[in-house]
């Protein structure tokens, strides 16, 4: 089947967890969604959930086209496959440059990928719940709602500035915003093993050419 | 190497995308962490990083025993494999019942068996994050803040009264709170084919039955 009355919808690719949950508050506040996956299986289970997917992988411009993507107000990328989704994001950005396009992340270099293709937003799709996770840990220890609270958003600040120095410098320019467990023996330790490692990787190579 | 001055610790299992984050608040507000994960290359790498990472795969109770399972202030699951988080919990609320455990889920059937395996806190790993870009897709569609945080709100609310549901009746119980994207004749149209389907197959297996 070909999806109809298409124009003005919002277009959301990937319907698993991450998309279903997406839905919601779109749907509650009655936008019309277009939704698109690759898994026919489940296509048909999610109906007797009140929902009709079209089946389509969302990496080829025509089941793209057919899906509303022309006129669609927003193109939602909710795969869980980082390559499909870097590739959804090229082809849009390059089909439907006018369309804002959010994305789903795996992690921080996947994030950096999907802003370089061109994505209007994206977020990691576990840091969120790893964030509040490590504020109910807080709380779980003693501490009061708003000191987890608080500690919660000042990492928030100061993982906007780490991704901010990555964009730029890559996955280890931000290293000093990160706090660690290892204490300066442990440090030093690590340090003089992987100097020790390297020194004899050198011999052995240089035995190696002598010979 | 061996943890040392392990007491009072808390313990996280899992130092992925997930483990990382769910770190920061808790070191930050001066915790120690006795961290173990079971792969033993990403431990080395993440050593540049400042963490000092014990290998283990959590569900040996030896090893949990090394790592300060039993003094842990609290005990956090964050693998990424549901099996292994599962069997972890049980053996963790099996020999340290007075140590409070948190758990990563990966979906809502993931969430209930870990609460019935004694969990006492969970969070569904890409819950927050997407419903989170939930609300950013209002925005961009042109909603206020106001009216975007407003439908996240409501729905975390409508979540957890359905997930209530879910605990008691199995996944079917909340689905008169999912929001579709079907038309009536949509899901007229599958029940239909549905019936159809079920029907020729009993009649097939009544035509084999009568050969």
């Amino acid at each position: 089947a070909e999806p109809e009355n298409i124009e003005n919808t919002v277009l959301l690719i990937g319907f698993g967890r991450f998309g279903q949950i997406v839905s919601q508050p779109v749907l509650a506040r009655g936008y019309t969604l277009s939704i698109i996956d690759s898994n026919a299986e489940f296509i048909r289970d999610i109906g007797d959930f009140g929902f009709k997917v079209y089946y389509g992988d969302g990496v080829r411009p025509e089941i793209l086209h057919a899906a509303g993507a022309a006129t669609a107000r927003a193109i939602l990328i909710c795969v869980d496959d980082k390559e499909a989704a870097l590739k959804i994001a090229e082809i849009v950005k390059e089909e439907f440059p006018l369309v804002p396009v959010l994305a789903r992340a795996y992690d921080r270099g996947h994030a950096i990928d999907l802003l370089k293709a061109g994505v209007d937003y994206q977020v990691r799709e576990t840091y969120d719940s790893a964030l509040n996770f490590g504020g109910e840990v807080l709380r779980t220890l003693g501490e009061a709602d708003e000191t987890a609270l608080q500690m919660v958003e000042e990492f928030r600040e100061i993982d906007r500035e780490r991704f901010a120095l990555e964009q730029v410098g890559g996955i280890y320019a931000g290293r000093s915003l990160i706090k660690g467990n290892a204490q300066p023996a442990d440090i030093i330790a690590a340090k003089t093993a992987r100097e020790r490692e390297r020194r004899a990787a050198a011999q052995d190579a240089a035995q190696g050419a002598a010979r």
